[in-house]
């Protein structure tokens, strides 16, 4: 098989960027190399001469010997016309931005499409995990049950230190903000969203859905409460904020972001700090168990380094699993075992909410209810901050065909 | 991409033969279907119509319209006629025959090479796990450091009852003999041979070495006594058969299988029963860990369908990092701190082949000694039956430079 010769044009030179230069360096028999780098910022002291960086983004969208375009940086919106303007010029394109892949994926698929060029996107997903070439080559055909993970390696930071040093959120997340595990503005980690965003990819590669973000509900961690802590801590369970997408039984996938309660016989009980894990389940398969470095410059710069690689050998991905048809799960069938933390005084109509409830719980301030509820519910629930929920687990099927008889008869744990 | 159809001939239909069966029928979109199965028995009773079956090979081999091998059976020299016969007649080959692979892998090469016909073998390492692929795709830039895990599942279900159950080794092996996880004669496994070949195909596709099976040191578990298994007991560890390979300081490969304790913190130590478990070093991705069953019709079958599944596609290994000068390491180089168990009387001539000798115990028939062994006087003690070897780990470089120095300071040591 003949390899292509690569001349890469690379947006962005920040920690991943400069990890990318590294690595290339250290692989010369990748036959690849860096020909120019446009950065925004003028006056900002870089590790390399000068001559390297270029402020006008067309000296690579418009340079013919360049043939591959490596995206690495932060602004989404930015991000999207460099990657559009690329596959509009016929350069094959890396990226690892989830938020603007998410948030545009109909559009890239349709690029892609149009002017048949590759656009490859490990990095966007677990950093060195290599799940979308799995999901996309492996079990293209082993029909798929499930995948599930953590997939933000910031929020695992901070609740590994919830757990083992006993820290409180705030002390956790400041911490990670100190060591750079967390961005300034860590809203798009630790509210979810950044962990929706890589389920979205992983549900298109896994299951071949194309959904938008809003259709995926999400919760971070950011309103996790003492209270849950506690809870967690005196049951000797750890809160893991894991995404989730698996089929039910009438074959509809079903999706989410939520904290989680881990207990120790669990794989994902001894996945700490910024490490991540994905679980894929197949019917013939089983269950499939991948850990690896979520985050940091190496980590994402090697997966970043084996699209290129790939992309020597004209791989792209097929989208073989894709469907028009969107076979979702609407939310109100969707059940959840979960902990829900809520105000005291808002017990009743907040319990009204559940199919059933299991155990409630009341100091001055604050109270917590476990049960079963509905997705759709639960949705409605969290809509003030003084609300929060953890999920227990996930009620099997004759669990589930119980809730609509038992419902009425929990008049007994109403005040 | 254009897809082509596929026709299957299969060779034998055993457990896995008959999984893949069921799961051709469950994949439809696949578009490969079985037309021939050879068996070599007669008068057996099948789970399908005997006009499926054929006792001849011919009838699969020289069959124009059958573009498709898969060879399933036990006996790796029947096997590996077929593979040679079908590659020279042009026929894609599928086979999950790690011994027939691993004793003629060189072979194997030229007849890919020669005939220009694919030949794949995920599912002979780590069934569902899948590492081959990854090996050869996705991790064919980041520089691996080493790769390592629990790679046969007979032996770690055994071990795992040694743990849980506190069974006798061979208690835990009747067990496992009842429950079909290990063969009436079990010392392929137990041996540590499977291991050893499964070693030797990941050395391939990780490092690009190609060994026979001579070159790799094994032992299995086949040696353990209550010793060593109330050794890890009382400390909290558990006991596992480890195939491991590594690059060391000079860049040369280092390899081995043996039993290794697993303490509570190591990734390693929660993977029981039949479970297998790969962890991959690279310097760019750190580490990497997969787990997955290791055995089973189904999961064995699904890496096998994976298999037919690229074949479509015309998917075939490029085995890009094959090298022709071969790096490994002389044993003579390779330390180990290890327990090792040895006859009360044999203490002294046991103990004068270790470089440092940190702890001794005794009772009134065995001893154990705890220290640093080269691999080469390791591998010369062990060939006695009683004496057995377990890893405590690899002591790092800085340990090893002292080694030679404190060489025959160890006097006090010695009775």
């Amino acid at each position: 098989m003949n390899t292509k010769k690569l001349k890469i044009g690379l947006f962005g030179f920040g920690c991943v960027g400069h990890g990318l230069y590294e690595v290339l360096q250290q692989t010369p028999g990748l036959d690849a190399e860096i020909k120019t780098i446009v950065v925004k910022q003028k006056n900002k002291s870089r590790r390399l001469a000068p001559e390297w960086f270029s402020y006008d983004k067309s000296e690579i969208l418009n340079d013919a010997e360049i043939n591959l375009v490596v995206e690495l940086i932060d602004d989404p919106d930015a991000a999207f016309e460099i990657v559009k303007q690329a596959l509009c010029n016929g350069k094959a394109v890396v990226s690892a931005n989830k938020k603007m892949i998410a948030e545009h994926f109909e559009e890239l698929l349709e690029l892609q499409k149009q002017f048949q060029t590759p656009f490859l996107y490990e990095a966007a997903v677990c950093a060195s995990i290599p799940i979308i070439r799995n999901l996309e080559e492996y079990y293209d055909n082993d029909l798929l049950r499930s995948i599930e993970g953590i997939v933000n390696g910031s929020t695992n930071y901070i609740l590994s230190k919830t757990a083992s040093e006993n820290l409180s959120y705030q002390q956790a997340l400041q911490q990670a903000q100190e060591l750079g595990y967390a961005e300034s503005n860590p809203r798009l980690d630790t509210g979810g969203f950044d962990a929706k965003f890589k389920l979205l990819l992983l549900i298109a590669h896994a299951f071949g859905i194309v959904l938008q973000p809003e259709q995926i509900f999400h919760q971070g961690i950011n309103k996790l409460g003492e209270l849950e802590l506690n809870y967690a801590r005196e049951k000797g369970l750890k809160i893991k904020l894991k995404a989730r997408a698996f089929k039910n039984e009438a074959g509809k996938v079903c999706a989410f972001v939520l904290p989680e309660f881990v207990s120790k016989n669990d794989k994902f009980y001894q996945v700490d700090e910024v490490y991540n894990a994905l679980q894929i389940e197949g019917c013939f398969a089983d269950k499939q168990f991948f850990v690896g470095r979520g985050a940091g410059a190496y980590p994402t710069a090697s997966a970043v380094l084996s699209d290129i690689s790939a992309l020597r050998y004209n791989y792209r991905y097929e989208y073989k699993k894709r469907q028009e048809d969107n076979e979702m799960e609407a939310s109100e069938n969707i059940f959840l075992r979960v902990l829900l933390r809520h105000p005291r005084e808002a017990s009743d109509e907040v319990r009204s909410k559940f199919l059933d409830t299991e155990e409630l719980y009341k100091n001055k301030e604050q109270a917590y209810t476990i049960g079963i509820i509905t997705l759709a519910e639960l949705q409605s629930t969290l809509t003030t901050e003084d609300v929060s929920a953890v999920l227990m687990d996930l009620p099997n099927s004759a669990e589930v065909s119980q809730y609509s008889e038992k419902f009425g008869e929990i008049a007994w744990l109403q005040e």
